[in-house]
């Protein structure tokens, strides 16, 4: 069958090899004669997957000794509230940098807690930059952004400097950079782009600095519950943590993290260049913000939507329909996406651009 | 390579033709030539999955009209918390029938709420028993229990007569038997028992009974919120969705849940009856309560513990070690557990006590 391009923004392309071995264990893992999904998750084999997949988050982003690594449920949906408990004394504030639809949400959860100060925000202009030069007041007890914006794709390019403590949602470009971990007091990270596939979130926490915030927590949204408990305080998404460790093996085995970002400036390259050298198609993002992950653009006339669809499909491109809060096109090129398929999608543009001139 | 028994509590056997079309769909589904694992969730084909997955536990379990089916996050350990939030209003009462280790965790998010009335408790002999014959006030929002207890081998064999709503946590007997969903204002489980495998859980809630609490729901923790995306609000768990698909599709195929109540008396009975026939076995909980998932029981004689499992294990018997919390043995005959199965672990205990006499 021929090979599918795909551009999907989340859940996404995974390595075929990893797919492979995924498939594998579903039917008999480690050769127990028995598949992943049917023995216990404290069983020595499980155990093992659940400490090579912390060690792994820990040796690829290189996590300094006192953070802790945890797998859990909800997406950052369920973070932007656990983000807020177990750092936002109720009542006290906090300042939140919003550049789009995720900041927005993780907003309106911290609001539950406390004071939320909005300090940024790009939204009067459908959210197609990041703000940069506000003031951060020095008591609010954190700064959270989202470091990645996938629908309108827009991505922090550097750490902003705060002098509180910061709280990243990196679940869309988690693994596919460099980051200083040390920067953080908690980054948190939905595994369904560069990591896994759905159903499991990623924790790194700074050990010290919870506890703090006299809030009554409730034990599955305390982060020290599952800290002492190895990230397996309930039954944890076995399967998705699973082909989690998989593919961070699949990471570390071809360079790691600067690998990748390598290869991941270099597919950003070649698809910006060509949507701004093209003269049917526009970026929609200030050039500056641009997201590494997701490439928004538009045909600059709408009138030839359809043929640009037809061609598109027929190269077995799939996935890059834009969000339909944002209309246009997205490219999303994470980590598993190889530079050919950026390819692929460059020459449909400029054949487009031929027959049409 | 031998067949393995197993009797693994949790995540637990899944039928041998699900874990195949599992596998099958990690590699490519539904011939799109992309695995399931990487394609949205909000494409045609996931959509599919989970209308599929809601209309075959509306039919399996004969759900009335003005019922919603959900497939979420957390497991029974973040239900507990949803109970309370989405029943009862801050400051308010509640009953919980305490039956062990999860019936206390539950009891314990719902104080974060409100009053618990414990109306009936069988901790001081070790949750041996199903308590019976006490009152509920009548004041109380709701009355909460759990249907089987895992750990300690009981179950409830007759759903509690009350004037108040009820709440269930079913996690390890959902789709083991029929029920009358028409009984319950909430019924949650965790997927890896019956189900499928870990990291999703069933929600099925009367419509009408909720948004009467005033509480400031979380809108991950707000089944409204949940309901009024068909089960979308955010990435759902993929895969363990998929798979509990399949697995209801195997259920209904072969005879849907009264087809399995039968066998899974059968499997109850055989096993039972060896207990109390065999000389060098006994139960360890009351007759009446016994668990037609989790049978638990325990060597007269510790001394003969290597040799017995010794014995279970040449058999290719896998996982009949007690919880840690309870001793002894735990042999849980789960959906897809066959009879052969427990013929197999009878013939063993049945050699041991003749090799003995």
């Amino acid at each position: 069958m021929p090979k599918v391009h795909n551009y999907s923004a989340g859940p996404c392309i995974l390595p075929q090899e990893v797919l492979q071995q995924a498939a594998e264990a579903v039917v008999n893992f480690n050769d127990l004669n028995l598949s992943l999904l049917e023995i216990s998750h404290r069983s020595k084999d499980f155990v093992e997957v659940m400490e090579n997949a912390r060690a792994l988050v820990k040796e690829l982003l290189d996590v300094p000794e006192g953070y802790q690594v945890l797998f859990l449920q909800g997406g950052a949906s369920l973070g932007f509230l656990i983000a807020a408990y177990n750092f936002l004394p109720m009542g006290e504030k906090a300042a939140y940098i919003n550049t789009g639809t995720w900041s927005d949400k993780a907003i309106k959860e911290a609001q539950r807690l406390g004071d939320v100060i909005e300090v940024a925000s790009s939204k009067e202009k459908n959210y197609s930059y990041i703000p940069s030069g506000f003031g951060i007041p020095n008591d609010a007890k954190y700064l959270h952004y989202t470091s990645n914006n996938t629908i309108f794709g827009t991505q922090f390019k550097t750490t902003p400097v705060s002098r509180i403590p910061l709280i990243c949602d990196m679940s869309s470009d988690i693994f596919s950079k460099k980051i200083n971990v040390a920067d953080f007091d908690l980054i948190y990270a939905g595994a369904q782009k560069n990591m896994g596939p759905a159903g499991t979130t990623l924790y790194i926490v700074k050990e010290s600095a919870l506890g703090k915030t006299g809030n009554n927590i409730p034990a599955m949204l305390d982060l020290q519950t599952h800290i002492k408990k190895d990230s397996m305080f309930n039954t944890p998404p076995v399967y998705p943590i699973y082909v989690s460790m998989l593919n961070l093996q699949w990471l570390k085995k071809n360079g790691g993290v600067s690998w990748i970002e390598n290869i991941n400036n270099q597919k950003a390259e070649l698809l910006y260049n060509e949507i701004d050298r093209n003269s049917l198609f526009e970026g929609v993002t200030a050039k500056a913000d641009r997201s590494n992950m997701n490439a928004t653009f538009v045909l600059k006339d709408e009138s030839l939507t359809e043929e640009f669809n037809k061609v598109w499909n027929a190269a077995n491109i799939s996935g890059i329909k834009g969000h339909r809060s944002a209309g246009g096109y997205r490219a999303s090129m994470y980590n598993a996406l190889p530079l050919e398929s950026v390819q692929v999608l460059v020459d449909v543009m400029k054949d487009l651009e031929k027959k049409r001139s």
